[in-house]
């Protein structure tokens, strides 16, 4: 099974049209990746208050296939992957009541944080890529064998 | 006992000072307030989306005894409290590791969403405030006792 | 030329990284759009707060290339582009002191806001597609002048 | 004249009661302590990300007069004052159309960094706090001779 973050949406979440504002989706995936962080035994304030290495996000893209509304009830999956080194990508998928409604990628890179040259990914960070990575390979696994 | 709500500080939560940035408390005080009303039954969608009937707020203050730090739990107690036929008001106290961090109050009002004009408090929110009331009443009893 | 919205890094678009949190620089770009409609006559309170024709966003990506800070002043270029009788995609680029920061890409469908069925884009949108389309065209054929 | 910053209200400054959310009310202040910082001469990343000395609010508050909508033109001025040799408090007015939507006061304290330790202004505060008193006393002034 991949990570899984419960989240309702709240008030301020939303925007005039009534419903979630789009770049707050990306927001509430953040929050998923450090709620796994955190699972994987990461203490999140010396991880994001680190002055020495960091892992800026380069890249993000989100898809928007239904509205979300103040008081949904979001489950987010989260599956990273490593990419190299220096880099690891995280998928998203947010459901409401067992309907995709929201699907997102963001990208990685691991840096030392002064100069933001890139450093290879610390030991920490390259365990929660791999315990999360075989939770994925698992499921697929089994989906596999069930689609069968 | 109060209504409490349970809240990790997320990264988006910060600045670049690395502490909470001082008007999101009152947000996350909101989310206790939502959280509260839900779990007093109230429909969080109909409420905030209701064509006829608002809550807006129309006074809010906040104290901040110590910095919140991303990864951070915080116990977020709600106390509400009826002023009048149209208005009530909440206290928030936000605690970390038994420590008080924050305090924090919002004024509601009630109005007909359209011509703005004040209107009696529903039924719905009538129970919810006696609800949390009796609650916060208790509390208060029970420190008396142990006081003594 | 396309158009241009210049904006100042606030202290509230920055996270503990002590740089602009990654789902913010989306923010930015729909004030971009926002102030690009306003320009083209554009009623922003009508537009948004319509009941009957939205324009939901359905794809948004953003890539980082450089940090943003406190006090940096963005200039944010603007280059819609329709893409079918319902939808209409726009490309972004921030630009610091010459250099470019960060692109990101929105992509927005035409529904009516109830039923949420597709429909066709109004004139006021088309209008406002073709006036920012020109601008860009013209300087896309300066710059091919320029090449040669 | 009081320091006056103009910034309109964007659709992300909204909730899906159709207005402004009450604590963006509070950033939007924030942002025009920021531009009279800079109007002033000081360098807002290197204010903001000083490692030495910081300037948090330990109290705000704000009243809500009327709603704010999006696309709206607010009109924020700001009145600092000294309040001893370690702290300062702002007060904010919101006016939209000649009609005031918003009043908010912040108070800020003056700290080392690292100790959170009370220590006294520095000389460019203090300069911030003297060029804006003048302007409001001659305000202040001003007015009285017009009641006169």
């Amino acid at each position: 099974m991949p990570f899984t973050y419960y989240r309702t949406v709240r008030f301020q979440d939303t925007d005039a049209a009534g419903v979630v504002y789009f770049a707050n989706v990306l927001g509430i995936c953040h929050e998923a990746y450090e709620e796994s962080l955190e699972a994987s035994g990461i203490h999140l304030k010396e991880f994001f208050g680190n002055l020495s290495v960091a892992f800026p996000i380069v890249h993000a893209s989100v898809d928007f296939l239904r509205p979300m509304f103040c008081g949904d009830k979001l489950t987010i999956s989260l599956m990273p992957q490593k990419l190299g080194i220096d880099k690891f990508e995280i998928n998203y998928e947010i459901v409401v009541a067992d309907v995709m409604v929201s699907k997102a990628i963001t990208r990685h890179v691991c840096i030392e944080r002064n100069s933001r040259n890139r450093k290879e990914l610390p030991e920490l960070v390259i365990g929660w890529l791999e315990a999360n990575r075989k939770d994925t390979e698992n499921t697929e696994r089994r989906k596999s064998r069930e689609a069968i």
